[in-house]
């Protein structure tokens, strides 16, 4: 488990060559627009470079009919027509140990388009980094590990295991694109999982559910508004009391690895929407939101915990007394996963993050689920996730990346595939 | 100006055998759901009922385009195709007083059908009362109009004042029914507009008007929401402060007329929306609303109230003294009214009620704008507002009236109308 000096210097010589090549696919990618339902353009675009890169593809629309019967199921939608997920394989020669890289090709929309400077899919390059909606997370690591694969590819290295790339779906709703990989029979010893980490690597990572709570109002006319009960009103006491719940959850957080992370396990309130009539009391609002759950807690616990919490609205207010709001899991779902900082492939990413940026990698526990938790969970396939995006510019108007983070974590990912897969002499 | 006792009893006793045909009027209007843009069917009905009567009958759709350049228009929309006015003239003899009845004949949506026992539109009758979305707000006063002039037509009475029904479209949302009469021509030495007032009598009436706020907040994942800022904490925070400025506005009526009312002046947050994405910072919420505008104050003077009040938020909050909230008037707008108590309408409305009911009438200030601000106002038409219906049920789910009101109403009315206009003997 040792790459050589000299391959290192060969790798990052020829990853130099690539910057054009690399900033370019990156660009084309952003550009193909893939929020939830579009991914097909940028599907295609990695289909067309796996096939020049004569990886084995496998290209399919996930079974909406047949994974809603799996127990990790968790998505709004069960129709994933023109929605394809891909798979490219690097075929080890021996029975080396195999990797999985795993990369999200949906991306969250752009919100409100005042905010962005340029259009969210320009792709526009300034000073160094690249701009648009999906650029952070996480296209750019997408990209680190296409770029990771054609190094080795260009090295004339011939791996023992195998290294299985995959560009799924529906990661930002719930991961049925990961499901289906795992459901398809993608497997292996370990997973790297590129999502904006700010280069740190995270062995732990939370796992997060959706959550929608209807609160109840009574409508009246607006100018007798006395007569009626306003669920908007009734909203704001159930959104103060969520965010009273989400400071006691993080009070009880005690791991190291969060330590210096002002919420570490948050629950965000995402959407609301209630009302028909500015002149009509409303009668209904609805919240929707994305719980933070421990790594060290189950989502079963974390579930029962806000169930108890809202229970308490109903002590202090008559109206929740009698209209409790009503609280329901929906949508995407992902699990928390956890791997031991002792596992090699933390240690070899580790190691080769020092040999190439001569500091020590910062290790911390995920701010959100990612796929890794089903990967870890659900197919044995211990999971880091550790890519080159900004954490605070994900889901952020005017998100950016830095393009050279994409080439050091793509040299970073290409040595760690060789520890871990290891030469075949 | 004083109706014969021998009248008064064979108009009684005329009403008492419309019992059936009255409330099966009004069962089919309730059945014709006549939300905004879907008025036709409903003044299908009234066009029928009017030839029937052998009224002059003018039917037009109000142009849009023309109407939007006048001063008083207020509407969230300007076409108006398929949205038809209705009036009805039974002319006078001679050169009496005229009077405009005016109802609208649009109704608020429905809301939370859950919140309702029956079909909104069902128009079922169980223990002398009408169910139905609109039945109360405001076509059981309609047929009260309707019932009051056929009286008077079937006691063989022929009027010196010209007796003008208008049936209108768009009341709930700003009065563009009523401001196309006007433009068309339609005024009269006085009105009454039977909106539901439990049967008290109101010359004054507050005014009122749509607003909207923005509230912007800055995106992020939610997973590090601490990163961002979320639009709808900060959007929590301009309801409530909102309530306050209710609060504070209100404190300050001190007309009697309002006495006894909880909140004389109510400004009402009718509806929110935020955010696309459960697992992203919201960056934008919408709030809309109604704000009540007192007698005694001007549209303008109400408006710099709200704004001068936002501005506060920005003293104590960085973020909203860098991005304010972003106030807009749109859409409905109901201008205030008010005529003396001792305008002789108002003395023989007051007469005939306590004749008929042996009782006092209530006499108030509206809790609600009414298009009779746009006549007393723009036509120059000084109106009182007085109707069967329930205010409490008025926007309210199983929005019911009682039959007996309508009939109590309408005599009343008739009694009121042959005082005003006089008998051509």
């Amino acid at each position: 488990m040792e790459n050589h000096q000299e391959i290192r210097e060969k790798l990052s010589n020829w990853l130099q060559t690539q910057r054009c090549k690399g900033t370019h696919l990156l660009q084309k990618l952003v550009q193909a627009q893939s929020t939830q339902g579009n991914e097909a353009d940028a599907q295609k675009i990695i289909i067309d470079t796996l096939t020049k890169m004569k990886l084995e593809i496998d290209v399919w629309e996930p079974d909406g009919k047949e994974l809603k019967a799996h127990p990790y199921f968790a998505s709004s939608k069960d129709n994933f027509q023109g929605s394809p997920n891909v798979v490219g394989v690097l075929k080890g020669k021996k029975n080396g140990r195999s990797i999985i890289l795993n990369g999200h090709i949906d991306v969250v929309p752009e919100g409100d388009l005042e905010q962005w400077e340029d259009d969210p899919y320009s792709g526009k390059v300034r000073d160094g980094k690249m701009f648009g909606r999906g650029v952070t997370d996480m296209k750019g690591g997408n990209v680190s590990l296409i770029l990771a694969i054609q190094a080795i590819q260009a090295m004339g290295i011939q791996l023992k295991g195998d290294v299985i790339f995959e560009s799924v779906i529906e990661e930002e709703s719930g991961g049925t694109g990961t499901l289906a990989s795992i459901v398809r029979g993608y497997r292996a010893d370990a997973a790297i999982i590129p999502e904006p980490t700010n280069m740190k690597i995270f062995p732990k990572q939370q796992g997060s559910m959706w959550f929608r709570i209807l609160v109840k109002g009574r409508s009246a006319h607006g100018g007798t508004r006395y007569q009626g009960i306003s669920a908007i009103e009734k909203g704001v006491l159930v959104v103060n009391h969520i965010l009273a719940l989400e400071k006691d959850r993080n009070s009880r957080i005690t791991d190291p690895l969060y330590e210096g992370i002002p919420i570490p396990i948050p629950i965000n309130i995402g959407k609301i929407e209630g009302g028909q009539w500015p002149s009509s009391v409303c009668d209904l609002v609805k919240i929707e939101g994305r719980m933070g759950v421990s790594p060290d807690e189950t989502m079963e616990d974390a579930q029962k915990d806000m169930e108890q919490w809202l229970q308490k609205l109903g002590e202090t207010d008559t109206w929740f007394a009698h209209f409790p709001p009503k609280l329901e899991w929906f949508g995407a779902r992902w699990h928390p996963g956890s791997i031991p900082i002792t596992n090699q492939l933390m240690t070899a990413l580790a190691k080769n993050y020092q040999l190439i940026l001569k500091e020590k990698p910062l290790i911390e526990a995920s701010p959100w689920g990612t796929d890794g938790g089903l990967l870890t969970k659900l197919a044995e396939t211990p999971s880091i996730v550790f890519g080159p995006g900004v954490t605070e510019k994900a889901h952020f108007p005017n998100e950016y990346i830095e393009i050279n983070k994409v080439f050091e974590a793509a040299e970073i990912i290409a040595l760690t595939i060789i520890d871990w897969c290891e030469i075949d002499q």
